[in-house]
């Protein structure tokens, strides 16, 4: 990029070769075409309408630019690598197309305002893009929840069983990750929502513009305020990187928990063959590709995301042509972080949980043991004591190999007179249904989170 | 951090002297002291209203609570490595100081839950903090503008003299910038702001708590909606990261253009004493050491984020001790952060901007040239010959060794017979009010502009 | 750090106290005291011998500075934040206890070739720490893999049980992992072993000075070759942060497979008390805290590897006041990474290793599919055929609920009439000695991996 | 990548779409074609000298994968994106090419080892071609510093005047900086060197191999000595990653200056039309796009290093699919380096040093004020009252607006009476002469760089 505003005298004539292999722009930024164009029939009507070039030519642009517009859809453009980047390329065929009056296109506009435009259209649809992969994969998360709705699980802490969970409740976990991602996205979207165009290539342009009525026509809903600020910044780009980098994270923990749960060892889901791949002579086996491949592509988008700050660490003022490293790692992101989410909403609701083995791990463990504490608290024993008899309570179990609930009520009295015959009620269920705060695993609780979030995604539709 | 829920029993028993020396937090998690205890004392009121613990011992945990807090602010609170984190100090101490009753505050809480409480308590603060700070240097830049209002430089593209600016257009440009970033803090408090107590070690707590009104005591507008997110969950530490990387990037761009504006080559400000180190032996030199070390310090802030992001990365839920490494590179991001915009707004007011060698700068070059091509596109010249002529007239004018104001009308119109005598009326000053369109650098534009920030900083406070 | 050479005429003089609090570095720079010390002495000698100063000055100068030392020592000595750096305030006191002759220490020196050589003779011990440190953890790893010889476990790819191993093999490939890192950290002192001293402010001093004999006294084995590169030069700083990042990406491996391996589903391991916390109330559960920090820390080591080069990032010759943004994340990766190796070390050997429940864990899966399938490839059944019996084979099995040591030869031999007799001889062990070419898993490839890693760490004491 | 060994089945089969999009690498782990195909006949043939499989089978592949090398260079070769990766890509062909026997390839290997070799043998040759582009750069920068030896320039430190360097010095500086990473590049290199192959899926093969052949066939010096660790371990790639990110470190910096001293204030050099950009209006603007260019990229280089650190953080042992992101982040980090290396090298020399303005700089300052302190100190004056004189000598200059060398003896003698007639003799040249000590800026010390410089570059060759 380069603040040349004349297509026809490409800024970068006499370039040495390997200099122009280096700094052309055209085998990525082409991806930009329709925001290009749209953003230049919109500034071609205004001049027209403010009477700054003829109005039959700004028609022959706009007509010569659909031509185009076109010709990219079908694989018919002619690309130079000479031409640089997408304005130049699109500027020359322009010029082929419909002659002198292509040039007129470039009054009162720079390189530098028109890549910002390009940029801010393009991350602003990435951002509904993002937006609605994450409500996707809300969507798969909720259909498993509830078609397990009655599953339990152990929780964990430190990947140590810790307390007895239903499945559904975990699964909500991520759908409340997922919804703050979705809201990032909105922020993100919201702030990069400002027409650039009419900035210049720094200071403004000397003509009657009317930058409204190209925000309007392009959907914009307000005006950058700063022409030096609007051909320098980058936010947005920074902003949506941000976003990803953490709808990642989040999804690198889903994908350990899936890595985890079809392992041998916790056996909790299976996963399908359309979702997993096998190897020709173990059959049973089936690798969680997906889900790994999801984990290792988060380093992918943290990377993407340094990669831009660091290139705008102490640039100065306004443009400068560090800021075409702006793309490719846009582009990645974009474009692991859609697939990603793509793959995941395909791949949850074929997952399939296992009936028996979730609830026989929280069953075969000591997740009760809280709760045993917490029933003589209310007997009215002392914290302290009431811990320090579980304690030793739970050592006994182990001894004799026993999980809590197959002990007597004599031996649960061997440590406290306060047991009582409603101690042996105690089980998984009751411990889940006790924990009815909002926000709590109780089935009641759990219930209203699925209403709730179904509502949620109903009304993002 | 670890689940259990008992101060008595610390959770470290036994352990080996490196493993707790490499584990135990107290040497940097007392900062969360104040949030901590807030939340202890919100947490007993509300185990008193609900009746869950007795009224007169939710006073005597308030009451000692407060003790502690006084010590801690006196610095008399005897820290002890061995209890490992603030939570388990502030409890043993409360039990020095109200006996057992001091257990009951552990009542339906568990470490999980609380850390988090104290951590977005601690996020919130430090957003509230970064926005004032932000507010700060957006006033000092406004405050340098204002006093520099008339005063014309040579924008800059690629480093290259391009266009002429006015000083205030340049520095409100970083206005803009911060005031995004101040959106930001505020977006990432808006979703901090969830109480996640009562959540638990994961599931929720078996208590008849009233969450709602622990929320308001402490300030919080909602409640966390899903327990094992809210223990897993530190969104809110890696949007403050990374927010305060954008916002150390912005000032690293700033601090650039000080250092080179301080340069002998650019000389277009002065360095306060109070700002700058000299050498004792080259009293003309005044090292930009403020600057150098914001443009530096942004690389510290950048790692802090990537730390938490690779921190959380392939986490299983819900809590792993892995989630005390949020802390040190957020406390280090928010002293770095806040220390930086401190300084830079009481240093900006502090630059002495040179009344001559900035427009001085701009009127030895040819900043002009896009203005005279304009010029003959005005007067009917096409777009292209118009830049031909201007290129012609340009080399012109360098082999003659004149700016382009130095030219007589013949000299231009050696290049186009179009040029007639208004052309020499083009000079910096036109130039800049002929970018009139808002958003531009005329004078007019800038005027409403400074007016504009003026009242935005006005309705923040 | 500023360029000045005058201790008596600190360069802060007149800056205002948040720019003193803000760019002042005694509070962390202290750390570097003895080196600072070390080439200060070196330095003065050096000057007296080639007559630059007179030999009286030198010794009291060196007296001075040993008794600064034993000050610093026994916690005596009176820093000042005023005085900035470690050198001012070292210099400051030099002057009080010897009085004019300190000024003499600063000829033919500046504060940039000073701190450069600091930093280098501190990277250049903290290599050697970590080198003792990773071979530590080689030992602690090769003492755990020598008691348990014998264990049989599943090796895994995808975390799908594949194919048997012996545990020594399986923790040799983290001694393999260490063995790297332990030759980088000698890789990066090699590179730092410059004396960057002689250099002066950039451009080296006007003095007839003998680097030689300095780079004798404070034991580097060569000179730095240009003063320019030696005080903007802070590749070495980079190189220790690279390695620490690697090493720490190996321990966040390992760390996660205890994490895993002490999880109730695998049970592969039990954590000792001494290295693991528990919960008041579940005396079963041992969370594997060391190893979850250990993880976790990972993100910081990463996050001050990327500082430093985000600091390093665009900065113009030579030294620039960001420089100093080199030591805060180098000492907290010295700091975590030493801590991490040091409590990984104490850990490993007292980890139990669980007698039966890693062979169990091999023999009751499918790990031995690809030796059946090898079987009949020896048989001479074609590769392909041999694969598809197999995968037969293996379904019936799990279909039967089997393990293939379990099926008879009949059973075997529905699949194909290649088998015979000795495929009953198929187990775990047989598979295991199988795998005897270099590298392999095979008892007899592992003892003398096993003897060569012992004599390796003889070799490095 | 997955772990079976079979072509003819490919892992893949049944997998959905969407998933299979996701997952296949055929897209950009072509890109190995070359090193699969070598490493593959290596095997063939070891397999026939080993009796593993039949001699004439071992041809037919050898013959075979010949034809689909040269199928692929010349752009002929059918990739399916259903075959997934390079290796499967080949197998199938291969088969259709010479029927069954393609099977028996597959013997004693698998995807797991085979990938690691490809990668290794990749990152063995990428470390070459650093290190032939780094040479190349330290040879442009040679013959810059060579054509220059007489230009004087001022030294910078904090960007202002320090001291005068010759400008041959200063270019020297990143000569250093480049053979350190030239160095870098080596010791990458000779860790990556040594061969996997014979590692199996994980715990090594059941077959009588000779890795000692494949490795002597294929170039490696050693073999690997643990199988696990060998399909696990992408250290190498990090190695190359880190090395890297510091080459383009040093390149940012370079970037820097060029930048700088192409603007208008510098004006120390004149870009060529073939390495600059310009505008069709403003003729005299020559922006430095391929500095500018090479120094946002290096952010890119930067986030690739911190990808592959966090793909691979925490991952168990020990092969997962996450591994297959270790490619893309390699591949652009290549193509960038090595496009900034090339561009660079051919830039550099074609760079137009102004003949005046570097000295006119230097002269127009006072960065000869250390030297006017160093002479009275040489006159026995003592180091304070010698840095005191040239303080108010300095600042009476700075108010006449002379420099020093246009001060007389009178003047100067105002200051301290120890100024003698031979004061007047200090100028740039004998400042920079005075510097004679190793390492220094005198020309007797340059001159002797530059000849070890250009020694050191023909050694290399």
């Amino acid at each position: 990029m380069s603040d040349s505003t004349s297509p026809q005298s490409p800024t970068a004539r006499g370039l040495d070769r390997r200099a122009l292999d280096y700094s052309a722009s055209i085998a990525f930024d082409r991806r930009l075409y329709a925001h290009d164009i749209d953003a230049s029939i919109a500034h071609a009507r205004m001049l027209a309408k403010q009477g700054i070039v003829p109005g039959d030519d700004a028609e022959a642009i706009a007509r010569g630019l659909e031509d185009i517009r076109a010709e990219i859809e079908r694989d018919e453009f002619p690309f130079h690598q000479e031409l640089e980047d997408i304005h130049l390329n699109i500027e020359a065929r322009l010029k082929e197309k419909i002659g002198e009056a292509a040039g007129r296109l470039h009054t009162a506009r720079s390189r530098n305002d028109q890549i910002a435009t390009d940029m801010r259209l393009y991350v602003m649809e990435a951002c509904d893009r993002a937006a609605a992969g994450v409500r996707d994969v809300q969507a798969a998360l909720l259909t498993l929840a509830e078609a397990n709705r009655d599953v339990i699980m152990p929780g964990y802490t430190h990947l140590q069983r810790a307390q007895p969970l239903l499945l559904a409740h975990h699964l909500l976990a991520y759908f409340q990750m997922l919804e703050r991602d979705g809201e990032r996205f909105g922020d993100c979207r919201r702030r990069a929502d400002a027409l650039p165009l009419g900035s210049g290539a720094l200071s403004g342009v000397p003509y009657p513009i009317d930058r409204d009525f190209v925000a309007r026509e392009l959907g914009f809903s307000r005006l950058t305020e700063n022409s030096v600020d609007a051909v320098a910044d980058r936010d947005f780009v920074v902003e949506y990187q941000s976003a990803a980098a953490m709808t990642m994270m989040h999804l690198s923990r889903l994908a350990e928990e899936i890595v985890l749960w079809a392992s041998d060892e916790f056996g909790f889901i299976g996963l399908p063959e359309e979702f997993s791949t096998g190897s020709s002579i173990m059959p049973q086996k089936r690798n969680p590709d997906v889900a790994e491949l999801a984990r290792g592509k988060t380093g992918r988008v943290y990377g993407n995301l340094m990669a831009i700050l660091t290139t705008l660490k102490g640039l100065p003022l306004a443009y400068n042509r560090d800021l075409q490293e702006d793309k490719q790692p846009l582009f990645d992101t974009v474009d692991t972080l859609m697939g990603t989410l793509e793959v995941m909403a395909a791949m949850l609701p074929a997952l399939r949980v296992d009936p028996l083995l979730p609830e026989a791990a929280a069953r075969g463990s000591y997740v009760l043991a809280t709760d045993v504490a917490d029933y003589l608290v209310r007997k009215g024993v002392a914290f302290r004591d009431a811990h320090q008899a579980v304690a030793e309570l739970v050592r006994y179990a182990q001894m004799e190999g026993k999980a809590l609930p197959e002990l007597s009520l004599e031996e649960y009295r061997r440590f406290s007179p306060a047991f009582e015959e409603d101690v042996l009620a105690l089980d998984l269920r009751s411990a889940i249904e006790a924990r009815d705060a909002p926000g709590g695993t109780s089935s009641r609780q759990v219930e209203a989170a699925l209403k709730r979030a179904r509502q949620r995604l109903e009304g993002k539709r």
